[in-house]
C-alpha cells in the first residue's frame, strides 16, 4: 500500500470532503487502496464514535462506506479508462444512493477494515457493493450508487 | 417544541451515542421532537460539514437521518403503548437498514429541517421515512429499519 491512496489524487477544487479529502482538517480523512481490482480502506473509530457504549456509531459506519465506495469507483473508471493514477487526474463520483445493512454490531475498540468491489459500472454511474469487518466479523454491508460529478456541482 | 426532545428522554445507559446521546459531548447531539404523529428534527451543518464546496456532506445528512428515525420509532411507540414520555421512559431502538437518497445537493449554510412518519411499526421493528429539507427543497430522503434494543447490547 505505498502507492498514494485515491483521495490523495482527486483535483484539489474538489478534497474538501468531510469524510475523505485531504484539505478537510476536521475530517475522517479516509483512505481508499485500490489494488488488483479491489478497494481497501482501514480506519479505527474515536472512542467517542459510539452509539451505545461498546459498539461504533452507525452514522460513521455508512460514512466509511459511502466515501470509500466512492473512492472505489473511481479508481475502477481511471483504470479502465486508462487514466493514470496522478495528483489532479482521479474522476470524482457523487453519491446517489447509499444502502447500509448493519448484520451485527460493530465493537468499538478495533480497526476497521473495509473492502469494496464495483459490482456495476457505465459511463454516468457505477454500483458498488462493500463491506465492513471488525474483529474477524463482517458487521456491515453497503451498496453505493455512485454517480459521475456533475459539473453543475463544482463551485470553483 | 417545549417537550423535552425524544433523546433526553432515553435511559441512561443508552445515551451516549455520537448522533444524538445527551451524553456524548463529542458528537451531534441530534434532538428529535415528537408531535401529532410526525417526528422533527432541525440541524444546522457546520461550515467544515463538507462533501464538495458549497454542499453539505452526504455521510451527515445520513447520520441525520438514522438517529432522528431511530427516535421517531422509539416515540411513536412510546405513544401507542402508552410508555409516559417522562425520563428513562423512553424506548430504545438501533438501526437494522438505512437508506438514503441524495435527490439533490445539499446546499451548506441552511438549518436542515427533517420529517420522519412510522411507515409501519410492529413488536420488534418499525419502518420510517424521513425527508430532509434545506432552503425548501428536499435533498434527500431517507428509509431506516428500527429494531427494538436487543438487550444484549445493553453493557452496563
Amino acid at each position: 500500500m505505498n502507492a498514494p491512496a485515491v483521495q490523495d489524487l482527486y483535483p484539489a477544487d474538489v478534497a474538501h470532503c468531510f469524510g475523505c479529502g485531504r484539505d478537510n482538517p476536521h475530517g475522517h480523512r479516509i483512505k481508499t487502496h485500490w489494488r488488483d481490482g479491489v478497494g481497501v480502506a482501514r480506519f479505527t473509530p474515536a472512542p467517542y464514535h459510539l452509539s451505545l457504549p461498546g459498539f461504533v456509531y452507525g452514522g460513521l459506519v455508512a460514512s466509511l462506506i459511502d466515501c470509500h465506495a466512492i473512492g472505489t469507483a473511481a479508481a475502477e473508471r481511471a483504470e479502465a479508462l486508462g487514466i493514470p493514477f496522478e495528483p489532479g487526474r482521479m474522476p470524482r463520483y457523487v453519491t446517489g444512493t447509499l444502502t447500509v445493512r448493519f448484520v451485527a454490531p460493530t465493537p468499538i475498540g478495533h480497526e476497521l477494515e473495509l473492502v469494496a468491489r464495483v459490482r456495476e459500472a457505465g459511463e454516468r454511474k457505477s454500483v458498488v457493493d462493500v463491506t465492513v469487518t471488525a474483529a474477524g466479523r463482517v458487521t456491515a454491508t453497503g451498496e453505493v450508487v455512485a454517480v459521475r460529478l456533475p459539473e453543475s456541482m463544482r463551485t470553483a
